[in-house]
């Protein structure tokens, strides 16, 4: 790391506004050596938070938070506002267990206004905070920095149409980085491309109106249209930008990477008393050059090596198997089609995207459009699998109800990162789809737990089961399965002794932990079987029959315990006329914050130690101590 | 009825295609008198409908339906449309049980394509159409029928950003009626005026650019400048459109009236290439005087007599005491803020606001937005309160969570129309509310069953409870419960002998039917206890704890049956150890088609002869016959 000379001094951010011109200079090459050195180590979001070092320091030069409030869309690229709102000192803990989290967090500092992960929200949060404003006569500036990725969104332009209409006064920052995830898509990507080509476009309005003005004018024919054309040329050079015609007040673009021009606009824009959108042009990944030339390779980043910029490796992943499984596929079927919302590379998509471009449909973040899309694709009677995180499915939820379910035709949903996720804490846990989904009328929901399964559920989605079917996968590699552990790839496995009268119930990737612990209790006297769901919706009733008759079922669920499997399970006994011990183990009403897998994993009690424990309790309170032996030291 | 001279001869919508000029206007009347005549007799949407008559009428003149496609936004629009493709035989029966739906129904017609009733989803499904035949090679056009209401929500903007890019061929028609159900919003609405007044602004394209190449040029300053010039104003005229911006190639406006125009316009977009808005301007309402002058009341309507225009009148329902008590206590707190999407006048808030003006937010049909929206608003102090129906806040699933119950900050969700809504069946019930909000941390859930407790947990949620509190209420009126039942308005209500063993648990409007169902339960020997929940989530232990003892106990619930409170409580009843009987009754895995609500209540078993039957059967199954009388004849 290198010497620190200025980020020891950010108790409050009104430290930049003191700083001249050199400084501020040395100030941002302090922060990009602190951002490389931490996300080396710790991992994170890179490309994206170089690229907004100086449009950070600015912001804090011309405004004052917290009074000022300045929100930022998603908040993957808010480490520098963290390093200049006094967080230095804590900087090494980022994205740690009990550490400073990656995204905007108002627990964490009164300078963080939201808690952000789930992009495009910034505009309508900010019009709310500034419409507050206007109706309370307080408060100060109210600014949303939204990248370009974020506008592919249609939160974004409800959040626009309303804004424009309000006339309130509201700063929005429109980061034009040419990437969102993957890279951007869309009409409004282009036009932002030929905004930025001709800036002089937008910074001639005066000189051509005077030009106007001077046009001679020759013949009657002539004086007509040209009257009337200067009546639309001076018209169309005031209203000829979609975001004017949305009622916003169009600056830009400027270089975001110029502290002094950006001051200079944020301090003009502070002057119009309208919504206003500054436009600027920044470079992801700037001042670290492996970040520059791959910025999409160093936007979620794991650990890398800073001199060769060398990630550490991983190896396959649900991801990548759910990559492959679609290009072998869609060699043989050419209706197979790949939809996925800005996660080409995070969904493993990246070589269908190479191999079958014409049935490969990156939407931007765009979660609702992908799953009506993907109606429109089945209608025609091809087979769309649409390919999305599950945390932000939540964004289609009413889409899966109205295009999906209600249309009966087939659509896959590939539910990546299903589960914890780890690091990126609250906002991107994968922790609401089954309870979502289980409320879905007439739908499949499969949950593998390795990647055979995996392959085996996909088929069963494209090949056999009818109307929309849900396979979720967790993020990351397969855990190993005791080896006399044998895949069925049917509705359930049965693990263990069949008539043993204390059952496990589970699914996904914790069943492996689960077949652990079922072989530990059995060296400790318990002797236990592992029902183990590879259907989970609907639940298959011969696993609830088979448990029908144990004195003691334990449900472990990698999820919300309110609306999952276990709740229904519950439900299935109840009417059944179960009368044994029943106890549900699950994330209870509750968000999950920042740490690794293993220690989330631990900390719900749905590793094999907590299974194994929380068995154990069930069968000593209804069975008595001496039927447990204790635990060998 | 008028005698009929055309709609008789529709088996095939091509008919529209032999007829002349005079004979199209005789069957644009003949339509409109059936149209204000069933409607008259059956409610339903009818200001829509009579807007866009000519157009449908040209739009199957100009294409081939089912192998071009027309997708219906909404489809409330779509009563020409089943006119002309074959339906008018039964046409009587819309929106009557087993009779033809209100929206649009593909398993009622070909030519109905999508299911429709939730809005913005057409320009998505239409390209994903579209998409699907430029990958097979086969298929017609594809045609999106849009109005500029739906156009206030995001999933078009998404939908359009992707169409602008792919290039691919479809026809948007955008029909402007200066209203979505309310009233248009946004920045949107304001543009549409702009270019609706100017027509010229865009049909002069041609003649101005051949009057820009004559400029003559003077001078070395004017001759850069106009040079410049000219290059911009070319590409004004051709790119200055927010449509064009996206990637569109903008047409119109065109009168929405006029069949020959419309023709003329649909089949020049035939022969484009591109993606194509065509811009068509309607009047809601048009040929029935009462409608034109009030769209609004004839959006959607109970039956009306023809005559004077007099709707069935209704009494007080939970809208109407909704829209009260906020008038009440915003006049006393003038923190309280209230949100609708599009839905003033049915959400009960007309009243307020007409007198809270700078308090109140029309976001447009934008549920994602308006719960983020209000984020904001509470972030700074304010106490928004969002009003959505039930089936539309399906679409802030994810706001609810990243946005509402994550920032921990007071914010109302009032759900209306909880629960079966009757006629406008499977896209509009809202049956999923509660099922979503259940797996949502940290937020509360009330269920009043009549006025008075609406009001007390309207309150509560104001003024004790934390963070997001939903208070969900049906559509209509409240239900009479027995004289001798009295509402504590707290967490839940005992009716009925508290030491029965037989419990029947439900919450909401149903409850009055299960108070009387325990009545008739008594004459007929059974001793049986109403649990009435008020607070649903969380489910009130001491609620769940006062029929652990029972033998029987049925929950009955106004919704989907997977991921509801009945599943909750029959894990806690499993939990704590419960060992009678259990049985829940709810809607089952399906979607449930229009029909009055007291026949969905009845068809579901949730009325009071349906909880006797249930409970009935239960205890005789549990108990044995003997203990049950049988029903007086």
């Amino acid at each position: 790391m290198c010497e620190i000379k200025y980020l020891n001094r950010t108790e409050s951010p009104d430290f930049v506004k003191k700083l001249s011109e050199t400084e501020i200079n040395e100030l941002c090459s302090e922060i990009r050596e602190v951002l490389i050195d931490t996300v080396s180590q710790n991992g994170g979001h890179l490309a994206s938070n170089l690229g907004v070092v100086e449009l950070t320091v600015a912001l804090h030069k011309t405004f004052d938070s917290p009074k000022d409030r300045i929100i930022w869309d998603v908040g993957h690229q808010i480490y520098t506002h963290k390093l200049l709102t006094g967080r230095f000192p804590e900087f090494s803990t980022l994205r740690k267990e009990d550490g400073l989290s990656g995204f905007s967090r108002p627990s964490e500092s009164v300078h963080d206004v939201f808690f952000s992960g789930h992009s495009g929200t910034s505009v309508s949060s900010a019009l709310g905070v500034a419409s507050a404003n206007a109706i309370t006569g307080d408060g100060g500036f109210v600014v949303s920095v939204i990248g370009d990725g974020s506008f592919t969104g249609g939160m974004v332009y409800e959040a626009m149409n309303n804004a424009g209409r309000s006339n309130t006064k509201l700063i929005v920052i429109l980061n034009e980085n040419e990437m969102s995830i993957s890279h951007n898509v869309g009409s409004l990507a282009r036009y932002l491309a030929v905004i930025r080509s001709k800036p002089e476009y937008y910074r001639m309005k005066e000189e051509t109106e005077k030009a106007l003005n001077k046009i001679p004018v020759i013949g009657k024919r002539t004086v007509d249209n040209l009257s009337r054309l200067k009546t639309i040329a001076k018209e169309t050079l005031y209203k000829s930008n979609l975001f004017e015609d949305l009622g916003f007040r169009y600056m830009g673009p400027v270089d975001g990477h110029d502290v002094n021009l950006l001051c200079e606009a944020l301090n003009t824009a502070k002057l119009i008393n309208m919504p206003v959108l500054l436009h600027i042009c920044t470079t992801k990944g700037k001042g670290y050059d492996y970040a520059e030339r791959e910025p999409g390779k160093f936007h979620g980043v794991p650990r890398f090596d800073i001199e060769t910029g060398e990630q550490v490796s991983v190896g396959s992943s649900f991801s990548t198997v759910f990559g492959d499984f679609m290009c072998e596929t869609a060699r043989k079927d050419k209706n197979i089609c790949a939809i996925t919302a800005a996660m080409s590379i995070g969904t493993g998509l990246q070589g269908f995207e190479k191999e079958f471009g014409d049935r490969f449909f990156d939407v931007g973040i765009a979660e609702e459009h992908a799953v009506t899309f993907a109606s429109g694709l089945s209608k025609q009677g091809l087979k769309p699998v649409v390919a999305i995180y599950s945390t932000f499915l939540q964004r289609a939820y009413d889409q899966i109800i109205h295009d999906g379910a209600l249309q009966k035709l087939k659509m896959v949903l590939a539910i990546d990162r299903a589960g914890f996720v780890g690091e990126d804490g609250e906002t991107h846990q994968g922790l609401f789809d089954v309870a979502f989904l289980n409320s879905v009328p007439d739908i499949t929901v499969y949950s593998p737990s390795c990647f055979s399964e995996l392959k085996a559920d996909l088929t069963k989605a494209l090949y056999s089961d009818k109307n929309v079917v849900a396979v979720r996968y967790p993020r990351g590699e397969e855990n190993a399965f005791p080896k006399d552990f044998s895949f069925s790839h049917g509705d359930f496995d049965v693990y263990g002794d069949e008539r043993a009268d204390t059952a496990v119930i589970t699914y996904g990737r914790i069943s492996a932990f689960a077949a652990e612990a079922v072989n530990r209790l059995k060296n400790r006297g318990i002797n236990a079987k592992l029902i183990k769901l590879n259907k989970i919706k609907p639940v298959p009733r011969e696993a609830v029959d088979s448990v029908l008759g144990c004195r003691c079922v334990c449900f472990f669920e990698e999820g919300v315990r309110s609306a999952g499997v276990g709740e229904k399970t519950a439900l299935m006994l109840l009417e059944k006329g179960f009368k044994g011990s029943f106890e549900l183990t699950a994330v209870n009403d509750c968000f999950v914050s920042q740490a690794s897998v293993t220690s989330q994993l631990k900390k719900y009690r749905l590793d094999a130690a907590g299974i194994e424990a929380v068995v154990c309790r069930l069968v000593q309170d209804n069975m008595g101590n001496q039927y447990v032996r204790q635990k060998k030291a």
